[in-house]
């Protein structure tokens, strides 16, 4: 059995965003997100999840537990709402039997543009 | 060796609480606590995981962590005594030899009468 | 193969610190930071992750996830500043191989005098 812990996946943009290495390359937008709508930021999450399970040849169904991270309160029900959608279309286990999952709403976290983040742990029998 | 991730238990009423679709079904109140206390949100958190755990064939003694999350920072004395009275009560090695704790105050957490969130993990021997 | 959770490190004074039973207590100082500046609070949390990582038989190469919480955005920089230098100094293969992390920024730990928390997991190969 192995565990994979994935850490926080955030609405980076995969092509733009680069490391902030000072405040002034933060202020001056060097860090970047690849949309300001919170469901493009969520299904951006789900797909960087997704693939590092694949890459780690584990899957969306192996994950056992989630952790939400909302900097604004009210953003709760679209990336529910989108989180559905995509569990429907790469993954309806996760609908079907939902995960243990953590929320916390009103949080800050890495660049202000971001609207969301989210962890999750996997657990992947391991090949005999 | 099973290692179980307990999500954040709350003081959710086992009874009254409903899952918030909309920001108008929260609004209305649909999700609810079961008391504005945070001692007798502290003792609900520690009985759902209590049950959690037995109901899994495990038990308090097998927890190896927690993370606490308070939004209001005062409320941690409240949390903390209330926490020493329950494993007294029910294990009273989680008081003799306490278990490694994060501590979060002025965080947010899911429904704003919620006072308190606890999250443990458990690490259970396996069965022979 | 054992998974080491450990919880957040802070600044913590080793000698003057002492855990707050009442709010009284912690308005009066009871609770004690070895110092104001986030980077040496940050050296701190290293050097209570390394200590507790080898009394355990382990190492800091072991470690396989970080999650860090300040309290402030902007000591986001200082901090990574320290945490590479610590690893230049004491195990290199973390600054080679960043390790996965959660960055929150912006979130109440323990005492408002701490600026840094930081929690480490580690897996270490089980000893034959």
């Amino acid at each position: 059995m192995d565990i994979l812990f994935l850490s926080g996946q955030t609405g980076r943009d995969p092509f733009e965003d680069a490391p902030c290495r000072t405040p002034e390359e933060e202020r001056a937008g060097k860090g970047k997100v690849m949309s300001h709508d919170v469901k493009q930021q969520t299904r951006q999450c789900l797909e960087y999840i997704k693939n590092t399970l694949e890459m780690m040849g584990a899957s969306l169904k192996h994950i056992v537990m989630f952790r939400y991270y909302l900097p604004r309160r009210e953003d709760v029900f679209d990336m529910r709402d989108e989180m559905y959608r995509f569990f429907e279309e790469f993954e309806p286990d996760l609908r079907k039997h939902p995960r243990n999952a953590t929320l916390l709403r009103g949080v800050g976290i890495d660049l202000k543009e971001m609207l969301v983040e989210i962890e999750a742990w996997a657990v992947v029998p391991r090949k005999k």
